[in-house]
């Protein structure tokens, strides 16, 4: 039979990089493309320990039907967790567990969006929450990105030009896929135009707790006094991303629509892994895991810039990232990164053409995404040196 | 500041049962009003046994990101299964693992429905469900059930007053809320009014396996030659509800959108639990868990059946369900059973009113639902005993 789809899913093409997933199983293939975390940074012993002993003194609590909302525990543990180390307020605000952060978008958008509505997103941003939000039939609306965050006049612009727009998408730290950090001023710039074009804001901040070098940035959410900040957070690249874990921080007065959001969506999250994440942050030396992470991060990511300084042509440009998981390096304004990307496919190594990051794929695009969390120092090395001798070959 | 909710969302009210789940925290309550399954069922010593081991071999497999469609190897025992037991060609269909029947649901409104498109539903339904409709924005149009499944001319009135109808849901055995099973005739009937009125179907499954009484009747997929029947179980009932996993059978044709759909909403399912069940399903004794799940909830609902009997006022009726988790009571015609259920939970008895399963909430409802897979024995004695008492005092 002839399917009729959704005009919703109509405009949603799969994911680049999911799709691209599956090819790196070839063991022959030097990864660049990847977003996963480092498994060596995953505490296999402390989760494994955990769990059996959730399971010999908890088990019914582990395995029977949980709350919409999360795990208490876990939701107090977070709740603290922010207080004390981000500067978060609670008071008029509330923390439900959602299934990764991916699901913090899925039901942002399922709360506030209308056919048609307009979303602000940083461009080139996270193409998984951009899908999301075409997948309620929004429509996006790309400001450039900057090293040090979304280019303010185009942002005034396009809020002035869709007074229709309902949401400002960021990613304030370690963006996905630029690697930039939005700036302290640029961060109080965007919360004031969204409070003055009356727009809500989502604040996806999966990467944060991940940063190798310079100075935290305070979360736009600690400057919101209106309640228009939607906070997003992962337990993803902190503790493992099969938990598909996350959290979201909203103000207390979306909690009846927040939970409908969530009971419509699959009910509730896995009790088992928040029970794991909580009693690790309490437990165990949370703090000591993430300096960990980071270290082992900043440290491959100081190998990569390293090599891509020697290896890649002077007219490919990248910034230094302060933590996260990528770094976007750019061939000239006006090429294409696509056909460089596939022949460095070819060629053995995979990165993801900035293409796949933007409103309109259809216009060229000059940037590529690398990832260094995955990647051995060795892989580093050898598929760096790959691709700098194509970029010899292209710009030379 | 003043949120402007999402057209979708304004009209789902919350699930009074998930609002209850937190009520019968109270031990003092005697409570029917769940839906969760008997944690006696759980097999919490294989899956303790399973994990430990999964977290010794191959924890990296089991934290790391996995695949979208799911964990490959549960996706074909789980097709071995359907094929061998429930006669499921898998030529021309594919199956996914979700977090959950719930996200089957989700999953298929995202991909199949627009704006203000009509569904047709039993009525009475699964409140989940009929929420997640709703937050599709979608028009419900219900159907009565009657033992035998539903109304099958009212089914062809439906259709034919709803040219725009969608999709057509259907829970064929052991229904929730009433715990009916549409029979082999109906099961054909309707799948050829779907073909006839051009409609899809989404069969839930959630409870198919805990039969107990009377012989399987095979599925309405097993009837499906174009493709229209979308099927959905769960290993909510039959492994741990908080796995959160199901799966989701449909025609080929339609993987991509299902994979974008799985994509945008939660990227993929937990990777441990899906190994658990797979080693489960292969290296344990699966069918006799379930004989022994079977054995269980058979054995409460004849206790609970006979005290009804016994207790409840004539005039209130019930019929004999051939497994899954639920009874469902009918006050006479034109009696409200809200008050009823009100007044049972201030005398110690929690039942869930009718009214909390139809299209139109506003209209008076004589059916309360009642749960037998969660009380103790003493507690369907005594439970039973205090709301017979209240039925003769409604109706005597």
């Amino acid at each position: 039979m002839e399917y009729i789809i959704s005009d919703r899913l109509q405009g949603v093409k799969g994911s680049i990089i999911r799709e691209l997933f599956k090819l790196m199983k070839d063991p022959n293939i030097i990864s660049f493309g990847g977003g996963n975390p480092s498994a060596e940074t995953f505490p296999v012993e402390d989760i494994a320990r955990i769990t059996s002993e959730a399971f010999e003194k908890n088990p019914i609590g582990m395995l029977q039907y949980g709350l919409s909302e999360g795990y208490d525990p876990l939701r107090e543990t977070m709740k603290a967790h922010l207080t004390k180390n981000e500067g978060f307020d609670f008071t008029d605000n509330e923390l439900f567990i959602v299934s990764g952060g991916q699901q913090a978008a899925d039901l942002t958008a399922k709360v506030f969006l209308n056919e048609a509505d307009v979303i602000i997103t940083e461009e080139p941003s996270f193409i998984g929450c951009m899908n999301t939000f075409r997948s309620y039939n929004a429509k996006l609306v790309g400001v450039p990105m900057r090293p040090d965050g979304m280019d303010i006049d185009k942002l005034e612009a396009a809020l002035k030009a869709n007074p229709d727009a309902k949401l400002l998408y960021i990613i304030p730290n370690f963006q996905n896929p630029t690697g930039y950090t939005t700036s302290a001023e640029k961060r109080k710039a965007i919360y004031k135009l969204a409070r003055q074009y009356g727009v809500m804001i989502l604040e996806d901040n999966p990467y944060g707790e991940i940063r190798f070098a310079g100075n935290p940035i305070p979360a736009i959410k600690t400057l919101d006094t209106d309640g228009r900040v939607v906070y997003a957070g992962s337990f993803s690249k902190t503790m493992a991303p099969a938990f598909r874990l996350g959290f979201i921080v909203f103000n207390r007065a979306l909690i009846p629509r927040m939970t409908v959001a969530k009971q419509c969506t699959d009910v509730h999250s896995t009790v088992l892994f928040q029970h794991i994440c909580h009693e690790y942050m309490t437990t165990r030396d949370y703090k000591g895991h993430i300096a960990q992470t980071c270290e082992l991060y900043g440290k491959k990511a100081a190998l990569m810039l390293g090599e891509m300084k020697k290896r890649f042509h002077k007219g490919v440009v990248f910034n230094k990232p302060e933590g996260g998981l990528f770094v976007m390096a750019f061939l000239p304004e006006g090429m294409d990164s696509t056909p460089f990307v596939e022949e460095g496919i070819r060629r053995g190594v995979a990165t993801i053409p900035g293409v796949a990051f933007v409103v309109d794929q259809s216009r060229p695009n000059n940037g590529f995404r690398l990832n260094y969390s995955t990647p051995t120092d060795e892989q580093i090395v050898r598929g760096v040196e790959i691709l700098g001798k194509l970029t010899h070959e292209y710009l030379g």
